[in-house]
C-alpha cells in the first residue's frame, strides 16, 4: 500500500451532524455542529467545540446552557442554512419550531428526532476554539424513532459530515454487533490456551 | 409528534469508530474509540475520551503520544476484538501490522486507510474518564483512499457506532453539499431584502 503524508489539518471520518441550540441576548439561535463527543461516562457529559468568534459561543457563556439536536437527513437544507448565516446578523429563531424542557435557555427543535438539554460544567479555552462541556440533564426523543425505548439510528436517519470535502452523508447498512463481532476470536484464543 | 424523556445517559448518533494506538510498557496496544472530536482548528488538535482505568490511558500518560487510526468496515472483527480484551491481560501487538512515522511511540496500523500521529498537549481529568487532547503532528493515508489528495469517505469505508444498542454501521449515500445545500435560502432572503 502506498502511504502519503497528507499534512496535519485532518478531520474525523465522519463527523456526526447536530444543531447546537442556544439563546443569545434572549433570542433562539442554532448552528450546525460536527465537533462533539461524549467525554465522561458518569455523570453523562458531552463536549462541543465552537470557534470562539461564533455567536453561539456567546450564548453558551451568557446562559451556561445549550442543546444538542440530531436532525434527520430531510432537514439538510435548513441545517446547512444555519451554518451559512451568523445569528449576529440574521434572526434564525424562526427556522425551526422549538420547545423547552427543563432548562429555559436551551431551545429544542420539534422536528429533530432526538434533543439533549445540557448545563455547562466546564469551559476549556483552546487557541482558536472553546470546548464547552455540558452535563446532559434531560433528553427528548420522538417516539417514532425509538425501538424498545432506545433511539434507533435507522429511524432517526441522522446526517454525517466529512471535511474538507464538505459533504453530508446518511448512515448506511449495519456492519456488525459491537462488543460482539470479535467474540469468536476471544473464544478461539481461550480454546487454544 | 409524541416526545418521550429517555433519561440522561444519551450518546452521539452516530459515533465514528477509530482505533486508538499507544505503547504501554514498551508494547503496542490498540483500543476501539468512538468518543473523539477535533477540538481546535489552529493548531489542529483532537480530543479522545478514555475511561481512566483502561490500559490505553496508562500508555498515553507514559509517552505523551497516541495514534488515531480509521479502520475500514472489513476490519470490523479485529476492531471489535480489541474492545473485548484489555492490553493489561492480552498482548494485542500482533493483531495489526504496524508502522511508525514521526513519533516513535504512536503505532500506526498498516491496514487502516488513514492514520494520525498525535502529541499530547492537554489532559483533562473528568470524573470517570480522561479527555486527552493531542496535536496532530502527521497523518498518513492510503493513496487508494484519496480523491484529489483528500481522504474520500466512499473509498475509506469507515465504521460508525451507535450506543447503547451497540451496533456498527457503514456510511451510506451522499446527502448534500455542506456550506452549499442551504445557499438557495440565503439567496432568497437576500432577494427579498
Amino acid at each position: 500500500m502506498e502511504r502519503l503524508s497528507i499534512g496535519t489539518n485532518v478531520f474525523v471520518y465522519p463527523n456526526p451532524v447536530t444543531l447546537l441550540g442556544t439563546m443569545v441576548e434572549g433570542r433562539v439561535n442554532f448552528m450546525p455542529l460536527g465537533w462533539l463527543s461524549r467525554v465522561n461516562a458518569d455523570p453523562p457529559w458531552i463536549g462541543v467545540g465552537v470557534y470562539r468568534g461564533h455567536h453561539t459561543a456567546r450564548g453558551i457563556r451568557e446562559n451556561g446552557t445549550f442543546s444538542v439536536n440530531f436532525p434527520s437527513a430531510d432537514l439538510v437544507e435548513a441545517v446547512d442554512y444555519c451554518g451559512l448565516v451568523s445569528g449576529s446578523g440574521t434572526d434564525k429563531s424562526g427556522v425551526f419550531e422549538c420547545f423547552f424542557g427543563e432548562l429555559k435557555t436551551a431551545p429544542l427543535i420539534s422536528a429533530c428526532p432526538l434533543c439533549l438539554e445540557c448545563r455547562l460544567v466546564r469551559t476549556e479555552e483552546l487557541p482558536t476554539n472553546d470546548w464547552f462541556v455540558g452535563e446532559i440533564v434531560a433528553s427528548w426523543a420522538d417516539e417514532a424513532c425509538l425501538t424498545e425505548g432506545r433511539p434507533d439510528v435507522r429511524k432517526m436517519n441522522p446526517l454525517l459530515l466529512t471535511m474538507p470535502d464538505n459533504r453530508y452523508w446518511t448512515v448506511g447498512a449495519e456492519a456488525g454487533k459491537a462488543w460482539g463481532a470479535g467474540a469468536g476470536r476471544v473464544k478461539s484464543e481461550k480454546d487454544r490456551a
